[in-house]
């Protein structure tokens, strides 16, 4: 069975990333942090995020979003999300059950919040009975693999701030919207008034690397103690850090970001030229969604992992499909043909 | 600043564990746990632990001991613990906040539970103004770089089961105690009646992996949800299992501990040697806890990171030293040396 | 301004509870509970629950609904629940923070929930990236004010027990259920398949005691330990009891959430005969919801505490009035006079 | 068995605050404390803790603890308190489980913290790895029956500070220290640089009352909304309200515990005279320990509930023996003759 578009975190490990943890591995190296390599890691990120900007290491995505909130949010605090987002969905219950966070859902087109979610939650601040909404979180690129605008995050974060809420960016796929939107991740993150990102690195081509990254520290506070406490903190820090240097230093996180876009777009367009199969919507990222009549689906399933996202209104399965760093052309052209001759 | 003796986590890793790394990284595997190394890594594990044992690996070990003991405890239960136990001062409150647990510490000799412990604290069993103390966490070899016996062992566990209480082994340097008692891991958890064990990797060579050890199953439940939400599943788990299978499948995880052992005694003996220089009792694992002089400790923290862990009866400062799988023999004597002149 | 149709927990306490409370209040008893009044209750919880039930008193609503969740659920479970539940909406996430209770909530016709949401949810059971749904909670009478039929309770219980879960109704307007559906609490509740029952008091006429019965304690764990922990155990616990078992020693309960479903429907029937003013389905306990032109809704908030509850599709306040035990005629006709001379 | 001496929270409640209760009984009123006498309660509390005070009735004691210290504390942050403190032994690890308040307990003599103890915890802060110790919980009087003077308070206030930290007094017992050491409530806490406090009403004989009350209200935040999660907040809230006025309003506060103080002190001379049996220390509030032979404390515990509250050296039991509010001559003097004649 085959995982290649099951997830873009079935793919394996860059080469840089590999050879970046060799050359970290010397004899010893102080712990948790207190590296060359993480001293090295910030320099870097503040080239990218701003001098203002502050990177702690984490091991995985919802370990990076949940501390993130953490930090952002007093004792009594919301999070506005939409109701498909990873931290609702796909976490465990991990914002909840470790942040003590409640999550204040919303129903979204495109899973993209709008201004108008902010307002309407926002009714509920000072009232004592509801937790309070003090965070917006987006997912950029989101769940669906659509993207929010610039624009679109400035209108987000500037409603956001104006009810005092921090704005959080669930980065996981960060790399593969400032491929797509043609941006630096300043531009997409720090620019636009976002106060704290998860910056992903797993699925840009790391073993296993996230990132908080504080982009207005003063509006948060405690990510250090909160890291610790939330068993995000490791002890050979230096060979996270590692992973995250290799990818921002120079252009590695822009090249494989760009690689499974374009393939995803390689694919998409071939599916779509399938009688009988259908695109929901454009394919921006490196996601593909695709609705194709049962036998299509249960034919290819026979031989790759592959998510059944949805079911169409039509009852047909919509198959999530996501490219990776190292999705070759061979590997689209496979899937395609099998596509074709199930058609 | 030399970081070769402040811990075992300073150390680097295995070349056998990087080339397993190298090894694991094929183009795509299913991810979270369902790809084949894992699966081998669960029959490795079965050889050393038993064919009832499940093994879930984590990111860290303060994440292993949480997801344990989380698996062990109902939702109003307590951990019996040293005062001076990992859990109850170096994991940032972690049992409490992420499980809400109550630690109830006591004031031990060489950081060992004893039998009277457990009886003294099962009193409160019943007594609803009590969190109820249904676990028992031990640490093997200890903070104190002392070990529990085998027969010490057998004997906390009995009477742990006799007030139903689980068992609990933060095994961080669990190979470095297997190996200087000479016994399997096997004789050294089930068969002495451990419960679910926290088995370190990290400091045994690995670059960072642990993994929670279930070995009564039939008395834990939820580990793998616990896990999840608990933030420590990782998505490219093929790559931490990498680790762990490494380590287990031949005789790395032996080697490795053996080594740091024999030099860690080798440092001891040097040190012991030394006018004005005092061990804090023998040496049976990887650590030695020396008491020197205030200049002969100021002059070694100019070239070391050092930790000052005690102070003596005398007013001295008591030196931990670690020594780790890659403790050189030159390592050693650079050190030995430095102590002499200083002395 | 008066707070009289503002919520039934503005209403004074039944003069029969004041006498009780005065009986209670002995030189000395037992705290905790082990006294003769708990006892008592218990004796005459059994009589309306069943032999088998256990009575844990509790403070106030929230108080019982997340014991009651906890002792029904695992670490990692979740409960399914409409999104406006009370415990959804306004309980300030306690469920989520006292009890690391994950909602799955449903947007739900009538706040009813149905056993086809119980079978949408029960798709994620087994799957170790979603929180498990492992308790369906339903409030009973809704907050919106309708009932479920015993016949929608019994289909309900059985779903959700096909699937493992626990059944837990929050009735802090049970009472008021009961005496509109004319069945005895035990055919409203253990009949039917509920585990676990939230029994209001205060909204019933007490002045602060609820309960946590427990009618399956097969099927639940702890709740002893949970209410201590969860800080709703009571020292002068007699005091609590007394209030309970003065509602449920005779017909006090009965009593008074009839005279308050009465008074409403005599609301509810008065205001549907005001031109301009239009009820959102039919009274059937103690909650009218009246639609109204913005300048009625301005004009009886100048006199009346009155919750606009939500805007209808012409943009009009819908707002919720409340009867309690103690609502009189002339409370009810005056409200109606300013309504009709404000309409 | 009488629970005469078992503990002050056997007693009933006086007469004055069941005639508040009755007259609050009104028809209706706001809930959640938007109440005339919840209002006149904080003009009150004002007049004795200083304008700047602000006062959140609760249900209990551990309430008022546990929302006092999240108030006063970061996600992140630990409390010292002594090993035998209330928050630490008897609140079934609220504090830990509601809270996710890590307690860094102190071993002390007469269960009083010194600015010693403070020093000592203080080296871990900025250490991540450690829960960071951001507030000092005090009780005052003591679990042990001991007083800080006025001095030793301030200068507990005054290091901690000094620090950074919190200082929190739990004063479930406050009245009977405010009384024997003739000082107001203000000169016993705000004037001593207590910041929060939690005062207690039921053991100085209210039904089920206690606050916290935000002394320093610049440095602690939230109150209201975690004293809403932690399900401590009262819907018919006048009447929690109503007992705590009737205490504080005039001098029955003061009454009623000077009353418990003196009935104590009569007790333990009494039994100070009795062949065999010996006091621990000076009776100086309302607690009498007293060690007594193995027979007279068996004879006496078949007819009162009695807490072996510790074993002398000499393996002698050491009763806890408590007066309330309502300790009449008579019960003392039967207990006493109890005691005479078993000795």
């Amino acid at each position: 069975m085959k995982a290649t578009f099951a997830s873009d975190n079935t793919a394996g490990v860059s080469d840089e990333i590999m050879a970046a943890l060799q050359r970290a591995n010397t004899a010893a190296a102080a712990p948790y942090g207190d590296d060359e390599i993480t001293a090295e890691l910030t320099e870097v990120a503040r080239g990218h995020f701003g001098e203002q900007a502050q990177i702690w290491p984490v091991f995985n995505g919802t370990g990076a979003n949940v501390v993130a909130l953490q930090a952002a949010l007093p004792r009594w605090g919301a999070v506005i999300c939409t109701e498909n987002s990873h931290i609702a969905t796909d976490e465990g219950a991990a914002p909840e059950r470790v942040g003590s966070i409640k999550l204040l859902t919303r129903r979204c087109a495109e899973a993209k919040l709008t201004p108008g979610d902010i307002v309407a939650c926002a009714s509920s601040q000072g009232f004592v009975h509801a937790a309070q909404p003090l965070a917006v979180s987006i997912t950029q690129s989101t769940e669906s693999g659509t993207l929010y605008s610039t624009q679109e995050m400035a209108a987000l974060a500037e409603t956001a701030h104006h009810y005092g809420m921090i704005v959080h960016v669930d980065g996981a796929r960060l790399a593969n919207a400032a491929a797509a939107l043609d941006v630096s991740l300043r531009e997409l993150t720090y620019d636009v008034g976002v106060d704290v990102l998860s910056l992903g690195g797993t699925k840009n081509g790391a073993l296993a690397a996230e990132a908080v990254v504080v982009l207005a520290p003063e509006r948060l506070s405690g990510t250090d103690y909160i890291r610790k406490y939330s068993m995000q903190l490791a002890s050979k820090h230096r060979f996270i850090s590692a992973q995250l240097l290799e990818l921002l230093r120079a252009d590695l996180w822009h090249r494989n970001a760009s690689h499974a876009n374009r393939q995803a777009r390689a694919l998409g367009e071939g599916l779509s030229r399938i009688e009988g199969i259908t695109l929901r919507g454009p394919t921006v990222v490196n996601a593909v969604f695709a609705e194709m009549p049962q036998h299509v689906f249960d034919g290819i399933t026979t031989a790759y992992h592959c998510h059944r996202w949805d079911t169409s209104d039509a009852g047909h399965p919509v198959a999530r499909l996501m490219c990776a760093w190292n999705t070759s052309d061979d590997d689209v052209e496979e899937f395609l043909a099998m596509a074709r001759e199930l058609a």
